[in-house]
């Protein structure tokens, strides 16, 4: 294994976190605000320990793998949460290093999920750098650093493979380094575009930027304490829109923009995903006619929590706590799919979830007709056998890990529907569940332990597994 | 397809019904009650049925498949319970036709899920027919079939494959029906055994033999409306231990009567199955210790329970929905896991977790090592790439199934933990779930719609999938 250049890659990761803290430390400096010096020790730390990592492990040898493609991503992630959560504990408005830990790695997963009892009490900074995480953590810290950093090596498809969800990683053009430079370009005009529009409905510079950074990065942080309901029914489409258009694969955005419509308008994925948001906003929006009194806001709130929920933004305009159960069934199964693959949503995603489908209907095929030999076909091409079992084992891991977080968090005097909706939400890098942590509610009330379950539950969701789980198995740093 | 084969075997078994029939007559003949005539009736429906469609479909040409045996047996099942449920109907004791249909289905499935508000206002033979119908089905109506009617085709490996649960049936000997015959032997002693060790703890010998058919095909229906809780501790000792020891592949007890115990001592099964009754009971014992008093009690009662759910018998011996969210955690994972493969029992059976978890294992290593190659052992043996894929695509089935159910029962105006409950416990086999359809509670609420989703959950749950999902698949009955 090469440990010289997993610490060499964390140290520049590290170093690049202290750049990405300037923002909310010019934030608060220009809000007059003290927790600019929790800002500055936070950069002060983060350039000691990622200038020690840089200076002492320069490796000889530049060469990785895919194990330590894993291992380079799952130990970034830790190190990134454990650093970004200083500034809450430092300047005091979150006062356990937990619950900021917590809080920050809901950013940098895009889970949205807080402990925050009063959000709007927070100082200008800290929401700042609290969506801002989504921003960055939405496409990816280590695919941001090799789209900015100079002499990040073009071996890196196997950090870009472990950081980037979907069951397929295309790469747009040859290098590595260009995917990534063309990927962020594409989410900063949009994001730049979200911005526009939220300044036009009358929100203002700094919550536009906030709620920008949340819906682009399918995070849902906001500033305030009922998320979106009390904005414009304007506001509330718009921020609707923005993130079905985060939950799509930013490869089709590309292709646009080099003007292969056919490939665009025949994604199987893209149909789905968008046949999926209509199916489940006109049942919602029918189940839930009887309390939201007209037509129009029932259609609004269906439209605006379905599309939060599949691209598991988690931002809200209405308790969906209170919807009938019908309702609250397809959020909850809303929560398994998530958006798109290549997209900065979290879930199982769109396209994992048509593979299994079609995984299902060739295997009965084949049971029926053994000696048929039948093709699984999927964007056109077929799927190549190592593609649908890979994805079949993924969802068979994917759900003992999340049985095991279940149990895990049945050990709080909670009831079953909290317990099952904090997990699946949190795994699925959702934020609001059911019950206790509702929409309108938060996950303070559980223990420091099960903060810390529900943190890697959500870092094993945004890294889709493997990452964490072949940096945590023992057979990975054995000698043989 | 042999549609006359078909129709010619289920008008053996419908024959083979009324003869079943017979017994549940002689006890209400002898109790002197009057649901004697609604048998009589039934009976002679299922004479006439059955001789009919004997009669009229005598096929040419008796060779079957894999798709006419997985239809047989799905058409067989559906039948049996239509039948079945008539002396409920008939007699008044369960008026409506789609209760009576739900409870025979919960009987033939083991399932042991009730809608019944009194148990103990029931006449014998109707409660003695309940049970029956647990024991014929727990081994297989069909494999029963088999044993007993001299001309059954021996190409009914199809029919014995669709019937039987597990991810790989082994015949124990060449001749299909030898095997039929050797597994209901063993069936029958063990049932037997159970019966004299009730007898000797001072149970009547009508609730002796309900209780005996209940515990053998891992169903759960009982004579008291508080099953087992009243009964002593002798006797819970001895359901419970029935209970795990119906839990094991029969296939073990065949090897140890051929003195084969080297076989039976390394089984993989075996020893996970014993390793997980025996941490779950220690976990719940010392989680409900506050509770339930001594520790004597705690044990018994953990044991009881966990020997209940994970054999997805059903039946209790206290209301594990008033015990701490981490026994219930532990009771709804048991209820996913189920028994050994080749027993009675429900559930995604041991081995398939098994083998789910050393796929898992497998492909992790795949993953970090491509190059080299990783073989599964399983019972000493190397598996086959096809049973575990087989394996993991059985699961991925089962849990898209699983989220179809519980989607539509959220229609019901119930809270999550009980709609999730009693999906997981119907599909899985068990009976009781939490919160209202907990131990102590039925299923009566649930609308007609409801009732009869959940019968055919039961029935996808106990025909694992297969048989049902290709007899309602359209391409099963296109021509071409």
């Amino acid at each position: 294994m090469n440990y010289k250049m997993i610490l060499f890659l964390a140290g520049r990761i590290v170093l690049f976190e202290a750049l990405m803290l300037c923002l909310p430390a010019i934030v608060s400096l220009i809000y007059g605000e003290g927790c600019f010096y929790a800002f500055l020790v936070a950069i002060a730390l983060s350039l000691a320990l990622g200038g020690a990592l840089w200076k002492f492990s320069k490796p000889k040898d530049s060469v990785i793998y895919a194990k330590e493609g894993f291992i380079t991503v799952a130990l970034v992630w830790v190190l990134l949460s454990a650093i970004g959560a200083l500034p809450f504990t430092l300047c005091g408005e979150i006062p356990s290093y937990i619950d900021a830990f917590f809080e920050t790695v809901s950013g940098f997963t895009t889970t949205g999920a807080s402990i925050l009892p009063d959000v709007e009490a927070m100082s200008h900074g800290l929401l700042f750098w609290r969506s801002f995480t989504h921003w960055v953590g939405g496409m990816g810290v280590l695919v941001f650093a090799m789209a900015v950093i100079p002499d990040m090596s073009d071996r890196s498809i196997h950090i870009m493979r472990a950081e980037m969800p979907g069951p397929i990683i295309g790469k747009l053009v040859p290098r590595v380094k260009d995917t990534a430079k063309i990927l962020y370009l594409i989410y900063i005009v949009l994001t730049l575009v979200q911005v526009v529009f939220l300044l036009f409905g009358g929100m203002n510079l700094f919550d536009s930027f906030v709620h920008a950074f949340g819906t682009a990065g399918t995070g849902g942080f906001g500033t305030k304490a009922d998320s979106i309901t009390s904005y414009s029914p304007y506001l509330q489409w718009v921020i609707a829109i923005f993130m079905v258009i985060f939950g799509v694969n930013f490869n089709l955005y590309y292709l646009m923009l080099i003007k292969r419509f056919k490939s665009v308008f025949t994604s199987n994925e893209l149909w789905v995903y968008v046949c999926i948001i209509a199916v489940s906003t006109a049942l919602v929006c029918v189940n839930i006619m009887p309390i939201s009194g007209s037509f129009g806001d029932s259609l609004r709130a269906a439209f605006f929590q379905v599309s939060s929920i599949i691209t598991t933004t988690g931002f809200a305009t209405a308790d969906f706590n209170l919807w009938p159960g019908f309702s609250k069934g397809i959020i909850i199964l809303l929560m398994f799919i998530g958006g798109c693959a290549g997209s900065t949503a979290g879930g199982l995603k769109v396209s994992r979830v048509i593979i299994l489908f079609k995984t299902v209907r060739m295997e009965i095929k084949r049971m029926l007709h053994p000696r048929s030999v039948s093709v699984v076909r999927f964007e056109g091409k077929p799927l190549e056998e190592g593609t649908y079992r890979s994805v079949s084992f993924y969802f068979v891991l994917y759900m003992l890990c999340l049985f095991t977080v279940i149990l895990l968090l049945c050990l709080e005097p909670f009831d079953f529907e909290t317990n099952f909706t904090a997990a699946v939400s949190c795994f699925n890098n959702v934020g609001p569940g059911l019950a206790s942590v509702g929409p309108m509610s938060n996950y303070a009330a559980y223990s420091p332990a099960s903060k810390l379950l529900l943190s890697f539950a959500m870092l094993f969701g945004r890294l889709e597994i493997f990452p964490l789980i072949i940096a945590l198995s023992p057979g990975t740093w054995s000698k043989k």
